[in-house]
């Protein structure tokens, strides 16, 4: 097989138990990896190395196959999979966390079958970072290495954090991440301080506010896609990273203009992760409906500039 | 003078003492209709209704009657001048209101001089909704009305707030008080509400965020212009506003269009106001300077949509 766009994506793969204003589902798909995988193969092949225990059920993950992820790194070890429980109130920027029993997840140790080290798409998702550099050293000269953390790892592994940072091109983080990391409520300032460390760009996740994207001179904007009701926000992160990257593996343009157009299908997609629960709208949305999407997205925050003398009235 | 474009504002003026991470100061000048008209007399003459006390020093508002704000509205009565401190902590999103003093301002009575109901364009700060009414009533019929609002209001005088909306045409308010006055977490649907009651557009301020116009069948996002640090949000909503009604009324241009340019020279305007104390930044604000970072604006959130197909490499 080609490797020219194949995606590698290392993280979880967690049963959920989610609760929002809107209903309440048990042990649904989660974790990080099926939702990065579930976004990325709507544009480019996508590898996952992770981990479940014996008690999961392959077949849930089928359809996944079916459009090109490969579960070839995906361990099936003693124990249980990962499982997480959390509840979204009406403001569901914040998420209160029920439970957490990381089951096989604990003693994750990411092995690469045959062939991944030459993946030229690398995503790190949150994972411990020490284990972050351990794949990425393994990773044959990646064209784009993307990693993302999380407030546990800022607090407790941050100088892990920031020789992870070193190595990769890109770093998705929440803007509340930024905001501990670099200890400066200037989102703008924060994300320099990561710049400094050797990234191209950051891309800042904001909820309901959409993300930013922010490299040495070029600062862009997507908008989160206005839908009336967030049914469930669970993986909208996950899915806009999957998202961003099949776009660049698609493509293979990585020009600035390139990257703007990623960051808007990673939002496009990420727009739908939260109309249903779990990974039941990714399951089945076209390229046609993202397709339409992004034409919506442009029509957001496009604004003709005119000269005001001009437009006057006489 | 021709009546064509000049702009009504109702609401305060006051004294500000104001503490941010990047200082202090005390005893300037602010007050809604300060704020406003600074914006607004960018763009076209503005009318002040609003009260001091025999302690305001009238001197100090001569840089804004140099360039085209009328205060011949502004009542001085025994007493004194409305006064407010507040303290931002690093999240500037959140205000800590230290002390109102309401002096002469809460028993405001707004009254009009000759000409004043002539204006074509309204706009009823965020007082009292029964005294909105009172101005609006008085105006023949603007061509643009448009009312700010405020949780007090909301949580106090709900009916009356309601019955203001039913009047005017657009409404410009924060996020959190949509939510309020809606009571759902979707803006979205809290704007659909308002517009229900007659309005032609909605005006939700986010803060950081920046904005967004909601029409029936309208839907538009300006972000706020990425400043590194945000030195001091007072007056940034207000500020907002009158560059929006100021770029409406010198355009005369209601459009779709039209307004969303309008949201943008409004955005701007704002980000300049938070650069600095008080008016300090909108007294020297040049048209040039202010023409300029609407493109800027235009440049945070342009992409360029292609066919993923064409851009794909060989």
């Amino acid at each position: 097989m080609s490797q020219e766009n194949q995606i590698l994506v290392v993280g979880s793969v967690a049963y959920d138990d989610v609760e929002t204003p809107f209903g309440a589902v048990k042990r649904v798909l989660g974790g990080t990896t099926l939702y990065f995988s579930a976004a990325a193969s709507l544009f480019a092949p996508v590898r996952v190395v992770s981990v479940v225990g014996r008690d999961f059920p392959l077949d849930q993950i089928r359809f996944l196959e079916d459009r090109g992820v490969d579960f070839a790194g995906l361990q099936v070890t003693e124990g249980e999979t990962f499982y997480w429980g959390g509840r979204y109130d009406y403001d569901l920027n914040s998420t209160e966390t029920l439970f957490t029993k990381l089951g096989v997840y604990e003693s994750f140790h990411p092995t690469m079958p045959e062939g991944y080290a030459e993946s030229p798409f690398v995503f790190l998702a949150n994972i411990q970072p020490d284990l972050q550099r351990e794949v990425l050293q393994q990773c044959r000269n990646p064209r784009i290495s993307v990693m993302d953390t999380m407030n546990l790892w800022i607090n407790t592994q941050r100088e892990g954090v920031v020789e992870t940072m070193r190595l990769v091109d890109m770093v998705s983080i929440n803007e509340s991440e930024v905001r501990l990391f670099a200890g400066t409520s200037s989102v703008v300032k924060g994300a320099r301080q990561i710049l400094d460390l050797g990234p191209r760009a950051v891309l800042v996740k904001k909820g309901e506010y959409g993300c930013v994207m922010i490299t040495r001179d070029d600062y862009f904007v997507a908008p989160a896609f206005p839908v009336e009701d967030v049914f469930d926000p669970t993986g909208a992160g996950d899915s806009f990273a999957g998202g961003f990257m099949g776009y660049l593996a698609r493509t293979g343009d990585l020009t600035a203009a390139g990257m703007r157009r990623a960051v808007i299908y990673g939002s496009a997609v990420a727009s739908f992760t939260v109309e249903r629960f779990s990974l039941d709208r990714l399951r089945d949305l076209t390229r046609e409906e993202l397709d339409r999407r992004v034409g919506e997205f442009r029509r957001l925050v496009q604004f003709e500039e005119e000269v005001i003398e001009a437009a006057q009235r006489k």
